[in-house]
């Protein structure tokens, strides 16, 4: 498989993906729901906007709610090391054609938007207003007790180029999905915080984002985060899960919040930091990969996604054809 | 609802349900996937039979596997407390025109044989080959960790007869399924041994046997156990679960063997003991119930069971029609 | 061994160690230390009386506590299957010479307060009011999600007594304490309910209560209760543990309530029910059996308990020699 | 508190703690203590030295044990991101006058060998041979599961002039521990990768390698490693937990290897990754910072560590003081 090259001292140093801001129709339900069942700490509500964060960050926010017709992602954040890797981001974008633009954001220091080749809306920054960490307030915990906001999973036509471009931008590629012999890029995780992905894109029709994954402590979190979203009313927004991803290790449940924005909770993850920690690659037709034991995911999970604001979507040349609960329900019953 | 009178003064004492003989077509296969994913501990190999106990278990064993050509069970175990309570058992069966002998079972004391209303055959003994407890033999725990037999379910035309008799001799009735102001009894749970079920009947073409269940001690080792079958290779035998029972509260999972018998790990349970514990009644439609969050079960987990050796099945007056997986995914889609 | 013989036909029919009444000097101390930590429900506050129950429990309550100025133990309950049982276990009591009378108790059918051989004031009955299981009511739980009572342990100069009368009555000797060789009873573990124990005597200067425990549904729900204690400010009183019991296998917390009462948390119990289960003896020096691994329990866990209202307490002729965390250390370090 | 600057741009980039080579004087017993108890695989036996890995690591060795008379550490190793970066390292140490020199080191890339200001033999290297990660392998997975090596804790008497040439090299100061309103460090927590910690210093009798620490999956992980220990003779062994740390807010788990070395079991740590994470204080006479709940550490745990090889062990100038379990229980009783 032809990879980009990694990049060992990029222009710019994202340390991680951060936060993100989705428009919910209801704030009372969203709340409802993201403090009991996923159980992020409630950080400060400003008129029509609540701020989420996890029970092991100092950040402000990992997770911004503004009230809004349409259930839209505004934006993906990553946070740079410091002040002048902003600016540095701000010229390796700019070289690259992608927009930029400073933007004011509260509770966090200087902002800058970008949009990815991809054409996902990014925003950078180098600081946020610090807050105590819950993660030994035991008695507060609740739901999920999710702790930290870990990555994000893309649906795009782009997967090639979103790689490429990431990896210029000095993200590790863990894992890749390909069909064997195949050149095409199915499916990239990319990393800079020394886990499995930081940013994953699948094809598909997009950009979408298909998920926003919180890092919950132990299995039992997950599993009483269900039983939570059952006692609460939330059983049905339960789409995936709880199961064990093959490549990744991690066991999983997804949700899907009031809106229909799509939430994991995962456990542990490995490390990959060392030199001679090649990209993996996986073989999209290999079961033990997608689901090692038990059901795929439903032929939902595969194809709904949450639009970015004012982004319009395309479809992929190549059509994703996913094994599907429903296909492989009736190919059994056959 | 008219349901039978709960009898304090049992004609016999039977204490729990204990053991199951199964056959099977592979006794290699059988034994990796009992010893290594359920976590099972072989007793003794005599012949083309295993005898297996789960760690916590001081008698012989609770699982039977003799090497077979049809996948069938040969029956179902129940204890009694004494030997004088064999004796009245029999009595009781023979009053109410059920087959009984004596027979010779290896590894047990006295044991009798007894066909019951709804046709299934039980084996009765007060005593079995004592063996060590394995409970603390931590480096020798495997997979599932399966402690002990809890409780077996059966598929049977007859359900309101089967109940009759069972609290005839002394089981108590702790929940029952039925539509809401009719007298069908689709589902009853009834116990000696204190918790909600040693065996449960529902309504369907029987008698079969629907599974037979073991207890793990956490939710963690029946992940493990579910982790092990993907990688050993049973990945595709979990048919149901990891999820949560409604009425019952157990986290389950379901696997078929090699042979397709079904085995659920499920883990701890309350006490019913107490003189005003009820029999609680639950409404088949209420999805709560069924599948309190995640997704209902697949059709064949309802429809495909065990026979029993030499037993007819019967078709039900009233056709089971369970929200299965299949339309449940059907519905959402439409 | 001289023991007590098995008696498989009792008098009457107690069915379990079922509820405990104390006096608190503070109750809003205890309630937070109880709900909050422990994870009780608290089903009733009836002027200086909170009755609490746990998660699972549909009795009234197991846990009585009134305000009262020496922390005490007024009583130990137990239940008996049905009214007739406990005119019956009158008559028992009455021909030992155990004082017996009859008593009103809040939420309590027909209720017959005894003192037992040993000096422990006992009450028994047969029914309670009916309160909701809150097992699947998972946003409500809280700490140690505390799911039912499940034993007493009791301090007594006369060990043997006790386990003969109480086997007289019907409990099962599952485990005992005795030096090899010696006919010294230092600890009797009997049980009605068919797990090891609902009522334990130790040698020991007595009659008095060393601790009540109940069970806890997975070892990270004792973990919880100790996190929670650690952050509400009651972490000095975890007294032992988390550990792990030699013979009866169980991980376990010992707290020490507001007032000092001995709370017990501890998951789950093998089951003891089969004929051939004949009682087990341990030898108090082997320290796999008191601590498998890690530390001794310190000497004041071995030491202190509470007193029964208006009960002398009389010392042992044999003085328990246990091996303390203190003497531990002091062979180590020397 | 007067400490030294975070240096975002550092000289050369070290990413983890990755490596560890330990004597010990009995391979087989080390070998049992290690696979079974701590739950490492066994990559490589090369005539009297042994090679593990954590069950996700795909390096080819965090744990390097050597046939030898005295028990003692040879060496720390960490890993660097490049080769380039380990050219600058050697730069680094020789200006600031630390002896470095090229070395050979099987399975490992070039190999630098350092001797830190506070007289810990480093070692550094870019590439090592890889390994399959044996985390899906969940049948082979045993005891404590230890997934990956996480950090190294040091007593030394130059804890400040430590933290001083670690920042300098680009560590991250995330804790320390300090008397209030006093300029004495007692205890620095420094890390590169994004975590609490890679290397920790804390006032002592040293150089010596207090311990090392291995991640667990989770807390039921640690406990079974307590478990398996107790059933294979390791059970004293177990020197202090399973416990909850008050700032780093882990579960750990500290065991005495058979010959003495001290490595600690711990689950999930917190990311410390962006710019307003300031160094947070902790004044070491906090109880709920050195043990939130439960009783303190030992002695021993305090006093006792592993000599470096050919390393001369210096007192500080201010001798420890720790409240430990021994002070504890005696002001307790008195």
């Amino acid at each position: 498989m032809n990879l980009p090259p990694t990049v060992f001292d990029p222009p710019f140093r994202i340390t991680r993906a951060s936060h993100v801001a989705l428009s919910v129709s209801d704030l009372a339900a969203s709340r409802a729901f993201y403090s009991d069942v996923i159980g992020l700490v409630l950080t400060a509500q400003d008129g029509d906007t609540l701020y989420f964060r996890g029970i092991e960050e100092a950040c402000h926010h990992s997770l911004v709610l503004r009230q809004g017709a349409e259930p839209l992602c505004a934006r993906l954040g990553m946070r740079v090391l410091t002040e002048e890797d902003l600016d540095r981001a701000k010229s390796f974008f700019d070289a690259k054609g992608c927009p930029t633009r400073w933007a004011e954001a509260p509770f966090q220091g200087r902002t800058l938007h970008v949009t990815d080749v991809a054409g996902v809306p990014l925003e950078l920054c180098a600081r946020m207003s610090a807050e105590p960490r819950m993660i030994t307030k035991f008695s507060a915990h609740r739901g999920g007790c999710a702790q930290r906001l870990d990555h994000y999973q893309i649906l795009t036509p782009r997967v090639r180029d979103a790689c490429a471009m990431y990896m210029e931008a000095g993200f590790r590629l863990t894992e890749y999905i390909a069909p064997p012999g195949s050149s095409d890029l199915l499916g990239v995780f990319l990393q800079r915080k020394g886990n499995p992905h930081d940013i994953v894109f699948f094809n598909g029709a997009g950009p979408r984002l298909h998920h926003v994954a919180y890092l919950a402590p132990e299995v039992h979190h997950l599993l009483h985060a269900c039983d939570v979203a059952g006692a609460l009313g939330f059983g049905a927004r339960i789409e995936r899960g709880p199961g064990r991803h093959g490549p990744g290790h991690a066991m999983f449940v997804y949700f899907r919040d009031p809106d229909g924005h799509r939430v994991e909770l995962f456990n542990t993850h490995y490390q990959v930091m060392d030199l001679e920690n090649e990209p993996v690659g996986w073989d999209p037709s290999d079961h033990n990969i997608s689901f090692p034991w038990g059901l795929p995911a439903q032929r939902k999970w595969f194809e709904q996604a949450t639009n970015f604001v004012g982004t319009p979507v395309s479809e992929p040349e190549r059509k994703p054809n996913p094994m599907t609960l429903e296909t492989y329900l009736s190919k059994q019953q056959g």
